[in-house]
């Protein structure tokens, strides 16, 4: 067992212990950004444990993928955990700068980034990172999420968890038509929602997509040749929504949403493509009781990684 | 916000508030019956909440479906939301009476209704109701359900939840072989029930076809073909645990279900094909710590009301 | 009812009481064995409980599936309940002899033996006891499982949960290139796991086979062709883990597994191959507050019964 | 066992079954009020369940209490349950009009009522029937509750679980001097409630008496003293939360309330002194895993019952 | 920390590891009896966990206590941990002698044996065993419960959870006027139990002593009293139901009992009169999120053995 | 509603908005430490959830108290909450100067301030904190828990939540001598934990002493006495458990502590005696189903300013 990042939460898959900013010699870092920002659906908070509670839950996982022809990711990846951003509950503007300004500094290390959420709103500031750390550079981003995400503000709150896709469509490193919002489904979208991604130019493949097609890497490839379009790199951003709630009773409480194979296979295929960071968001661990939703977040990390080691 | 209906429970979808009666200028009209009859298996109970949880969890919803072309349901169809059906809990008949006479208000108005039970034995009323609407006219049913709910009687009791369509299969209006039980599958139904079906000259159609086929949507409009021949109407009966437990952990605990998106595929086509209304049963929401099942009602009925839609 | 097994526990299925040895005229016996070992991973522990639930939930069923022809296995198949094992927890090595003791006298009986586990570690003195009922014969056996469990000890301890299959890999009446690990996915599974495997000469057959074929009674077939090579007779044993923890709330938290459906129909199409016994293992109802694993229990069984029984 | 009054419930205590109103011999009417009107606070709702679940948990009961000199009410009493109050979930005014109706008839029967909430504002109804049963009398009230429960109105509602108190001030039966708030606590209460209670002439006594006291059968008595001036009859109210959360988890989170021993030792004092009817309210059972507030209600009642019956 | 007993489950308050049965050098032998007979109501089932659950819990602590003149407890006493006694679910009488055999091994060690249960049937093969070490010898009973446990039988069952009373009134050794039901208190008392006490010539001291004394230790002091007469030892025997269900909510749900300090503090007093053993049953971990009753009995037996070491 | 502090959280019972430090006007100030640091037994972990959950539930409240002579707190105190100290969880000396350093800055305004923990380890901090702002002052402490929490250190952590008061015995500003540790029990203390505490010179009253008393006040006046012997001034800091974990579900699962009723009533009279601040820490809210301690910790707070305002 590694150190502990604090209390009884031990590093992420045990990776190297780098709370210290050491990383060196890393091929993956990972880091959490504990953060709850506004609370959009009545009592459905405590995003801010997912950090924690994935940690704890990797600690029965090992690197090794049988069903991926025997990979074991930890033979060609070395990970290391750099520990949470220092969020601050009650400031809104200041923790978005605090994301941003640990993630560029990620990003210059040159390894490849895993965040861990909180909620979505962290996936602006960690693409605003990104193009403070490659100035004049473009970005596709792949969104996997049954929701746009993409409100304009939540109560004119600019950085609240259904807003980060409006914040991404205003930025200037961020190639909208690259910009792939994936698994969207169901009525907890607003109808100005599909509107506003159609304006920005952005594009949508809802679930009936994945659900339909005989040959899920090929979905997988499609999307990818979309958000690798006249852009430098492409970033993976999967709110655990884009589940079912069968499969994920960590996260929001969403219905026609995909199985964890589906999920799985298509984010392999993608790590295969070639991503430059991913994160993972929207883990509630107090509505979980057996933390399923945390448990399944070593898996999807490992299958991404697996796809990534694939390339090298 | 619509005002409430009762307590904290806000109407269904946030319908226009009808609880008054007056649902003028509504296509859709949702009604609950709180209905718990005889309690069939040990301490399953508690499905008279069903219509007070699926509405409060449904305050959570637009009518925007992106996955089915972006189709916003309530651009084409308003609803009204009448309330519940005064049901007495200690009084069967009586209550199976104020059912059909209630529902019988509602099918002369000439709308699409909606009932949200209760259990699976207010359907035999609420058809009931219809054939008091309609004299002379003939309906067929496609009744979804792991079960066919089809015995004589309970100890007795002839309204159980495990009888409804044994009441159906006498009731003149309603014509057997028009009437198709569909998703059938596991060991809590009885042997004599599948002969019970086949000696009333009704349809089985056993979950296997819908997990074997490549086409839910050919699969649903040849149901739809065989409830609608030699009948003026089709009337839709949901079960909740024609679903897995698994996608519904409100229901009963029956396992090898369809999945939410075969459940909802059919039906967005069966809603296509023309249907005269619907009902959707047995939500016992004190198993469901997350209220997955109150919430997929919102999804299960929009889906109906987007095929709906897309006739008019 | 029958007569209670202990408590208010009542016989599998409504199966003859035979506690007292007394299984005269029963095709099928059911045992259980209410053993945990060794706990391999934090507070996960309670799968001595099996037995004690699934026959509680066993109650609820008949033995008819619609869904398979309308066949009724209480038809073809009586079943007799011998009570537990008389296993002691706090002797590993002396409760493997138990085990065995008991299962080879079922064995002698010529019956086909359903074993309700406790943890895995059950399988390898079920095998031996066979072995002992058999001498010089040959043994295949098809493995359902997340995991390999074939880790040479845990802590020292020879016969914890996750060690069976090393010592099955040892007899001599097991034919290792007739032990196909099926379905086996994720990366509980350790690096060496695969290693021992192939080391051993078993098959590997990984949950993706089930997931990318058309065909799972196809791929039933094959499993059975390559563990009925060389061999008297084909065992199977299924950890409840194989299915993806979505379905299976009450098993360990694993996912990426089969739905239900795929699992049962590979079942139902192995039983209809020919099956000397089974065991199904790794139920802990404390983690399960509707106790779905549990139900599951009897769907699964009766499935390979059909099969079964359709050979008859 | 009794017949059942509804699905799977009892008669309270087994009593004898009277749901169609001839309780003719019994000397103790019990009745159910399975209502839930305006929400004061949150989701704290479920209240309309209260009646059910304190049936099923009196199976447990006999009728006999070893502490209290070996005591068997039943040998002294005889009891009826006549069922539910006829109510309609949406409509307060008319549903209040249904209880006060009801009531006056069971008080016509010259009995000792027993009525089972629901939440606390059926006690202004249920006295309402006592007056109109009673022309010309007056009646003394002893309210057991950590709060007054006497605002004016809930966002316009008179009739909501906070407001009771408010409407019996105005009753003309009602001798406000000897309307006694007992147990009254904690800071769930306004500032104006004390005023209200004041202004109208109503006494307090707050928990600290409780609390303070050596001798709680005098404290009843004292109680008792005050609510017997000047008035034909005393009733009864008690809500589940002048006990404290800690020993009554179905009930109000409220703290410093009494202890089970406590709240029994006065009611037993007060059932001697002579009552003419009672009500036990605001029982949540979706609140209280093991049902211990519905249990308690068994022994909250035959307390009652066992001064009433020590006076025969 | 100790070697386990079996699984996860250390030996109870770090006592030395005697499951092999050598427990030399120990003042204080610890034995658990997993058994669950006859379930008397409804599905208040799972006391076979009981060991192993107060085992787990007992790792918490130490054997100090400040409050009693800061004692630390294993300063004067050393405890061994033999171990389960090896029973058999679904054989009663056999079990009852296996109990009955493993427990005279331990009276004839010499030492104070602390029995945990399981349900409280085991005590009447506990005293049985003392009853074969003594021979000739007589012994006196605190009874420390909310309920008599003196039924004949449950259905023909001589051995259930309801009938150790009736079995030891029948038994030579004990002293049936030193026999002391003390805590009696409740409903679930059938009227015919205290008769059969008085019958049977056992002293009754109820709930209601223990509330109204100002003086635990003297009302401690005189159970003694009246145990001790005309015996040779006094066995103490305590079910968890003799608490309030809010200080045990692992235990059955009884309301107006004990609170923890009543229950310790008269324990305590208990011990330093002198005692030759206990047991503490009743513990159902399964209705206990927080195992809080598990917890408890390391504190319960710390406070008789405090009371047993001050006496050496 | 005042504003939020952050997502769904308003600020503590009504207070002020005063996140950006602008208090002005305030009489007391409210202010969170949501630190877990060393997680000291198994899965116990949470506690940095306190202050979100204390604020969430304390939107239920009113300043009322009608047991304590009718008093309004808020008439004679205003509140500000001034939200959460910045802390970081990978941090802990770090952390523990911002705690010192924000609390220092709180006692500079010269106000009574309230802090909400947080794990235990935060005390050490806040009196730094004072001693800082008051140099050259004495202070005397009142610990109300159940454990000492005096050991040197954790695995070598010198700031976990069982050491802080090893860090105070070491404070010039804190007179040992007028450090009362009160309410002490229970065998999670360990052996040399009283031992520390007589080296160092501070005092031990047990809870045997809360329990054994006729005259909490006087009790509470006598603490008061010691604590304020030789010092400028005295602060309170209560540990959840020294309640009972009855009436403290949401902490730590310790028996034989405080009833509600004692622990506020002596903090009452402490906050009459004279305290300069206080801190209520270690509530774990995913243990607690209903939030019960979340919602005690308004009702603790306001007995302690009720005692406090009757001062002005």
């Amino acid at each position: 067992m590694s150190e502990y990042v604090y209390g009884n939460t031990p590093t992420f898959l045990g990776a190297k212990w780098a709370v210290d900013k050491d990383e060196r010699g890393a091929d993956v870092v990972i880091y959490g950004v504990p953060w709850e920002g506004g609370v959009t659906w009545g009592d459905y908070t405590g995003v801010e444990l997912g950090p924690k509670s994935m940690r704890i839950a990797s600690a029965r996982y090992s690197g090794y993928l049988p069903e991926l022809d025997h990979i074991d990711v930890f033979e060609s990846l070395s990970l290391a955990d750099m520990g949470d951003v220092d969020i601050i509950p009650a400031e809104v503007e200041n923790t978005m700068l605090r994301i941003s300004s640990f993630s560029k500094d990620v990003w210059n290390k040159n390894v490849f980034p895993v965040a861990l959420g909180g909620d979505h709103s962290i996936t602006y500031p960690i693409v605003k990172g990104w193009s403070e750390s490659n100035p004049g550079k473009k970005l596709g981003i792949i969104h996997l999420d049954a929701h746009y995400d993409n409100m304009n503000d939540f109560n004119g709150d600019l950085y609240a968890r259904n807003t980060p896709f409006a914040r991404l469509y205003e930025m200037d490193a961020v190639v909208n038509s690259s910009l792939v919002h994936a698994g969207i489904h169901g009525p907890r979208n607003k109808p100005e929602s599909g509107k506003f991604a159609r304006n920005a130019g952005a594009i949508t493949r809802t679930v009936n997509e994945f659900k339909e097609t005989n040959d899920l890497r090929a979905l997988a490839r499609d999307l990818y040749k979309q958000a690798s379009k006249d852009v430098d790199a492409v970033y993976l951003s999967i709110c655990s929504d884009v589940l079912d709630h069968a499969y994920n009773p960590g996260g929001p409480v969403d219905t026609n949403g995909l199985t964890s194979y589906e999920l799985l296979t298509v984010i392999h295929e993608l790590g295969k493509q070639g991503l430059c960071g991913m994160d993972f968001v929207e883990v509630y661990p107090q509505q979980d009781p057996t933390d399923f939703s945390s448990h399944l977040a070593s898996t999807v990390i490992l299958y991404v990684l697996a796809g990534h080691a694939e390339r090298i």
